[in-house]
């Protein structure tokens, strides 16, 4: 019996070329085709695709898409720029095609979209939460936009239970030690050469502490994510943002 | 207004004197009651107890916990001894008073259960599963029952996703060293003085990691479970057995 | 035989009381007095203490340890307060009695000085190197100042070691979530519910990574080192800080 | 300025292919030979190097050295199967080049070097000490050497300050969750994938704690100790026994 045809857009990038990779050694998908930038999408159709992956660039994610949804194949899209203006328009085209599925996801690593889960499902049950990202000193901003979004659905936990604040009776930190405070909840960067992201989350209470821990070693820990998405996509016709949408929570 | 009129039997016990100083702080309750071994149970209905928390001795929890359901009160337990006789007869008892609510519950640490609860949604998603506990040194049975019980939910969760076993190529290991291995997930126990009771649960897949810890630093870990059950027991009704059911997951 | 003649000066305070009770169980030492704030000196002497551990305030310290050296007593220094002057002047006390010894120790966790000693030690061998601490809400100021001192020693450690600065392409940081700056070292403060102190020094270069933490969880962390300082002081006349000098590091 | 001449022989295998690499990138080396198993010895003496790095099999490792020690030049060697017979050879080789250096390695992780060091001072200051390694799942025996050695270093340095076994009240473990004991310490073996080489040691007292951890994420790990031992084996004539004894401890 065959399995799930499916495609990578932007095969000879980095993450693409671990796609490919991945998508060949899964069980359930036969890869039957893999497009670089100088590739037709009309390889697809013949090839007659079910699910593509597209690992492209902003300049051309919207009108790849757009092209898949058209011809009723599903979508797996890793590529950043989806503004609220191309949100609206792939609404539209997928209106016309409502069988079809589109998952777009800013983070593929199932162990950081899980952190993030049992984070928001924890925070109203601790009185003190914190986030600490780490990774390699070669990245420009801080914090991480995983800590920042993290902290973020901790906050909202925590006002929709109706809690306040964190408690902290800090009168003095000149050096700004307490980190950067992201809707009321402290979030902590360190830069280390070795490692490359983690994420961890500390909640606190009298008596006990609660931690969630991600680690992501290297680009391979986001191919589980794609090959879960691949499988999965078809039966979330639509569009849906996040890859906790298509995880059993 | 007045707040939920709670009861401790048991209430001389170390954990009942925390609990007893835990409800009398607790917002939106008011303990109205407060039993050693030698009161008798008729203070509760004179007090009109609604919500009583039961933290007594196998020997007398039984009597106790059908005599709160007859009255109408609804239970929150602690004791351990409930077998399946014990809780056939309890179901029977609470046939006949249906508004009523029992939770027995063999942990009372919401992080603990929190961190059971995250494990077996995070076990099908990653190749790899082992339980770590670390308690005081005078504990007398190893490995902990909260770390066989977390060892036995995710083998049941990657046995229900139809996975096979965890990866493992060793081949020798005269001392010993993979631990104890419960339902097929290995369960390591360290012991360190200056230690309570903590549990670290690791999930690996190629390239990336989850880790969820848990740390009760003494007694007062379990208050806020208690708390938490007093509030929430009377919705609901009838027997419910482990503190997760009344958290919202 | 008997031990080591010992007194605690100080001893009705909560560090005094745990002090009390760690001497009176401590293998070969005997707690001969015990001074609170009204009680003369002069029972130290009556009862021929050859070690008292002064645990008061900055107001009487100074005085209290110039009795002791005067009469040869040796002196273990937990109170804060010695500045520059008082250390001058406790130097020409001790050049009249040369055999007598007195320690001065900000931190008696032999946890704590000992990390503190190994970081200073790793310190050139790893690109880049953070210090991180956690502590209760209630506290006022952060960092603490066991992290700001770790920072300085392995800031100077670098130095010596003729390294720069630790990698850090940060280019966007507005929210602080890099941390106070203390000597080149990034330094980050935690804030919990239900942890007490804790430190976590990292340090990491290409491939590999080494960490340092070390737990107090409550004031008995401090009593191992109190008790070690007691058996040891006898060995080192004059003037030490730190009670790093009295471990065989 | 030239710097130290260096060579690496086995230049053609997994660790040499980074050695080469490692060594043409740092500063104050200038590697002159990289030799693979077909390539003759008498290159180095061509190329006049002063240390030579030797990565090879255990068939022919002690050949080489031979060699290089009759040839005055300085060996950093990281190949195994040096017993007790060969390591009497090599002496009796060097006694008579008393000026060249030559280092035998287990382990050229700086990190892992000095956490076994740390750990082997810290042993004696703490009722109790634990050693928990994580490896991928393909490794086939547990525990991982290193672990036992630590294990083994902790034992000894507890035995020559006369204290007594771990505190360990375990009266029941039927699975073995309690691990290997070697000398006394108990060592546990966690499994993982997406895991390199990692190890833990635990220390803990009546209220604190202590914990050393190292982790190796790639083979890069051992670059640096590679590095740092053809930087300073000159300064070391005669047989040094593991990287520790060219680091400033």
């Amino acid at each position: 019996m065959s399995g799930i045809r499916a495609a990578v857009i932007g095969a000879r990038g980095r993450m693409g070329q671990e796609a490919v990779a991945a998508l060949e050694e899964a069980e359930g998908i036969d890869l039957v085709a893999a497009l670089g930038s100088s590739d037709s999408l009309s390889a697809l159709t013949e090839a007659n695709v079910e699910v593509a992956v597209e690992l492209t660039v902003p300049a051309v994610t919207e009108q790849n898409v757009a092209f898949l949804v058209e011809h009723g194949i599903h979508a797996v899209v890793g590529t950043t720029g989806w503004n609220q203006d191309r949100l609206d328009r792939l609404e539209k085209t997928l209106a016309t095609s409502p069988a079809t599925g589109v998952l777009i996801a800013p983070n593929f690593s199932i162990g950081a979209v899980l952190a993030m889960h049992f984070a928001e499902l924890a925070a109203k049950y601790f009185d003190s939460a914190e986030v600490l990202e780490i990774h390699h000193p070669n990245k420009l901003d801080a914090p991480s936009g995983t800590a920042v979004h993290t902290a973020r659905r901790i906050a909202a936990a925590r006002a929709a239970a109706g809690m306040g604040p964190v408690p902290d009776a800090t009168e003095s930190d000149e050096g700004g030690s307490r980190g950067a405070v992201i809707d009321g909840i402290h979030v902590h960067a360190i830069r280390q050469r070795g490692r490359v992201a983690h994420e961890e989350i500390q909640f606190g209470s009298e008596g006990e502490a609660l931690t969630i821990r991600t680690d992501s070693f290297h680009r391979g820990a986001f191919m589980p994510g794609i090959v879960h998405a691949v499988r999965h996509i078809a039966e979330h016709p639509g569009l849906t943002h996040g890859l906790e949408h298509l995880l059993d929570l």
